[in-house]
């Protein structure tokens, strides 16, 4: 079937699922099966579980955008809080269309044209073989592959959201995400992920330290330059706390994230593969709490305060620092990896502050920061003798040039056609009731 | 084992559990394996890979239920919380329990007697073959099928839930959902699912956009129109807008809710095969994000402002639009039939009010409209011929005379009997403070 | 590879996975392949299965946390939420870690030698076989082995948080779980789960009523006897209500617990067996139905309100009660198991009051008391007729007075050293602002 054709498309009668024999008792459905049935049958009883664990694993990556939506909402104002959460659901939306549309076809024109630029089709256009196991090695299917992927290149997206809240004018957020989703995220992660240029370098990048969270980290360092701090965050010299509405959201989004990641790194294996998932959990976790003690210990140390911020960041900060490199890393290097995240993290945090760029969520450091370092982090401490720092650094400048050179010109274009930044009566009194006539909380009591 | 007499039941001391051959090394116990030992044990591999799904997926459609109690708390006013929340966690506990009474016994009463009533037995009678791949074609066992069905029983009680929040006697609400979901739920399912009348006629519903959803809107507008519209909310000949409490936790519910519909629409495919489960996950993400952008836009163009609620409804829409025939319509399509959802919403929620009916969540644009739409878009885009228009409507009137004669009658005697709507004052003040005793939030300090 | 010496671990460069042939196209590799390359490949695939369902426990048993957390800041004033999020991710970050190092060796320390006390190494020291069939039955590989009893150590820690929540000193409680994870709780799990001297007894404990919900109930008690009551609980005779900062937190917290559960006693089976999964499942839901419907109904005959902390910790309730006995209790007995559950903790909450024991959450009614009642149901319910009263009484009995005594003597020596509560002034004022420097909600619009 070919869905190329946008209008030939939803006429199309055919059966859209080509079966592949699906039941157990199928399987065996000869009286007397050949050596060749046999194997056939053992062969989609793997492909079967393992495309479970990457159809689930898809679904804990979707969940990440309510966990980012919980941080955005939690750490921002409570008079923006409609117009954070505005942007939340649609960022999944316009991720998953425009990699609908373009983007599948942009990150993975096909494993033979290894280079710069290719582009494999507009629409998914199935392969003949999409639904068997003789794609993707019976790792999963192809219309699961799609979902797995559209959900990443939402995550990118979203990054930047947390960064440039409170203040940037939504349209032009929705602009920049349906640009930068549907053509800068995915041709920068074809030059690894789709088989081009990077990839034959030897760059390494598991689940997107780099692909994903810093090339957003990179575009949300971007969008806060052009726009500048929210009124009030810098005064006099000074840097003032602006706290958010709701620690609680925050909390729920940080633990939905940290589950989610179970998905986005348990899921980059491409398969069920006992050994290989269930290593990358263990990476993961230990990353994930070590860089949360190396975040409040760092912030306790640094702020004198229990700083459940910077748990929270430090938990997300360990999370992205792994991501380059779960596979690759064993266990108690995953600490040190997750330990230097989190203290990078609060020191990210303070050096934007120095550098006056006001990044609501901390998305910067978090993303930014240890994206670069998890990415470095392979260089050092892959137990694959052919991962080396150097060929790392060459992928991470090459990545974030590409992406914040990207950002920065589409958020510059909108500047100057649309204005990216509310004016300062809506941003003073709030978003919410300005531009979009309701409030994020009713809950004081009259009486 | 036979749970039909429940006082026997809890003294069997029988292993409720026979087992099938768990692990990986049972599966090859035998030196040398004859051909029909290594067949049974790829038809147990297949199997578990199956029921894990299965499993999953209930868990999926379990979490549905937070969606909801997201969706109504937030949604409705802060006075009013504890009420709300009150009937939540209740609404699956009863349906749950009366679908192990007598629910699942009137749904499935077997396949060899279609018509339009049956009843299969109290308590769950397990087949002999529950448990082993002779079950439902080794797709999951008894217990699987079971809760599955019983989450999904739930989900329709739920959804008049929100409908009638804010003022229905809540003691009343409970008797209504015992019975909705005890009686008229199952049997109107078993004519299709059942293997009943109607499925016998042709008519085609994949996961229940007639069957749960429409179901349950239909009983959503029984309901209002026997509660009659909260005191406030049209006064005049205007329509007043009762503002949500608490916009995050409504953000929350959808996240969620579309979350469980990986498990709604995915575990309807009843076995983990991995060509069916992956392309419903498929047309059902598109079909919500043409949903969120249809809703969103709609509004915008309509009222002149970026409406949350709109965007959220809408993803809601093109959810339940999509689940009647999220197997057999086209990704194109699927894109098609979620943005008309999210029109169709905008406009029921303005034709709603303009018939002077009070819906607090509008679960009867989302749920009773779009279920009626995407149930005839299964005639209208489904690549199997045999779905037609006509029989689509056909299935659509029967059930939804059904379901709203049996809603409209549980309600009216309720009515006449104890009353079905709160006092004046009760409702004036809150019904948390009155009925519960309590307050939702006390987040204000006091200094 | 041996992760024992710490500072050769990161250094390690050896590859850490062992592949055991991953996709379902390699498991076929030859062109004919003999009967043992079959039997092979088909144990690999169910060994994926059924590691793919272990994995996913371990992911909803972590979400638990994140219930927990929502209970404990729901549950909690609204001046102290910031101070009880803080130990909600500190707990898992603590107990994996400690687990990391030590726990699991001690809990785990091989099955030949029963006994009270044996230590299997520090760190992970994988097995050869770790990550092959040969490990566990092809259940689940070592690092899912790892992570899922993690998970599980974890939760008994965070049990405490929320007994003594609102008035214990941070640093304390961090050192108290410290030291309770690291040490007590996987002592006494050896006794039965690492085939100690328990085990050898014929003790049944299937997912731990015991092991983790009364053990960490026993902790919470000798914490808040040696705490005293917050300010102003008990005042002239009266018990006073110390209303929740926001109910909908809670209610959040409990449907995760519940999803939760899902993994917590499902993945107890340690593989995907369809059979033993979904039977758990089965019993686990019946039993929270049951709970929260004993809870609700008792609390409305004592209290003449319609409580919905009871349905909710009733749910709770009788998902531990039916812990211990989720696989060998048939259905109907489930809901027996249930539904006095429910009643048993608004008891237990009203003993409590009399006693002046100030339990913030009802964690000692919940998991103390129908911990106990659940293991002692398996004694009354079980078809297995090996189980008797009198081996879980003792059981009980060993199990809580190690756990009471052990968390008592951490307690008091932290009391001695230290101090274990916040001063008056800050108690009074609210923790978050003295302790933490930031405030949970500041969602009032000033205008």
């Amino acid at each position: 079937m070919d869905y190329s054709s946008f209008s030939e498309a939803y006429l199309a009668l055919a059966d859209p699922i080509k079966e592949v024999g699906t039941t157990a008792n199928e399987v065996i459905k000869e009286a007397a099966p050949t050596s060749e049935e046999l194997e056939q049958a053992i062969a989609t009883g793997l492909f079967t579980a393992n495309n479970i664990w990457m159809m689930l694993a898809t679904a804990l990556v979707f969940i990440m955008h309510l966990g980012f939506a919980g941080v955005e909402a939690g750490f921002g104002q409570a008079k923006n809080t409609v117009n954070i959460l505005f942007k939340n659901p649609l960022t999944p939306i316009i991720g998953i269309l425009t990699f609908f549309v373009c983007g599948f076809g942009l990150m993975y024109p096909g494993f033979d044209t290894p280079g710069w630029f290719d582009f494999g089709g507009w629409f998914l256009t199935l392969p003949d073989n999409g639904n068997s196991v003789a794609y993707a090695d019976g790792g999963y299917t192809y219309w699961t592959d799609f979902l797995f992927q559209a959900m990443f290149a939402a995550t990118a997206a979203t990054i930047v959201s947390g960064a440039v809240a409170e203040r940037i004018k939504i349209t032009s957020y929705l602009v920049f995400t349906l640009i930068f989703v549907g053509l800068v995220y995915p041709i920068v992660g074809s030059w690894k992920w789709g088989g081009g240029a990077l990839d034959e370098m030897g760059f390494y990048d598991f689940a997107g330290s780099t692909l994903v969270h810093s090339v957003g980290g990179w575009a949300a360092l971007a969008g806060i330059i052009l726009l500048g701090p929210r009124k009030g965050k810098f005064s006099k010299g000074k840097t003032n706390d602006l706290p958010g509405s709701n620690v609680s959201l925050a909390v729920i989004g940080v633990f939905l994230l940290w589950l989610g990641w179970f998905g986005f790194n348990g899921g980059s294996v491409l398969s069920g593969d006992p050994a290989s998932t269930s290593f990358v959990l263990l990476t993961t976790s230990l990353a994930a709490c070590a860089g949360g003690l190396g975040g409040g210990l760092t912030a306790y140390l640094v702020n004198k305060r229990l700083d459940l911020g910077m748990v929270l960041n430090g938990i997300l900060a360990g999370l992205v620092g792994i991501t380059a490199g779960a596979d690759v890393i064993n266990p108690a290097a995953a600490l040190l990896v997750g330990v230097i995240a989190g203290v990078l993290c609060v020191f990210g945090a303070l050096a934007l502050n120095k550098l006056k760029l006001d990044d609501v969520v901390g998305a910067i450091p978090v993303h930014l920061v240890c994206g670069v370092w998890g990415t470095l982090a392979v260089g050092i401490f892959s137990t694959n003798p052919e991962h080396t720092l150097w060929i790392q650094l060459k992928g991470v400048a090459i990545c974030g040039l590409a992406a914040f050179v990207g950002a920065f010109a589409i958020f510059f274009v909108l500047k100057k056609l649309f204005g990216i930044r509310v004016s300062e009566q809506h941003e003073v009194e709030g978003l919410d009731s300005h531009e979009h006539g309701m409030r994020g909380y009713t809950i004081v009591y009259d009486e």
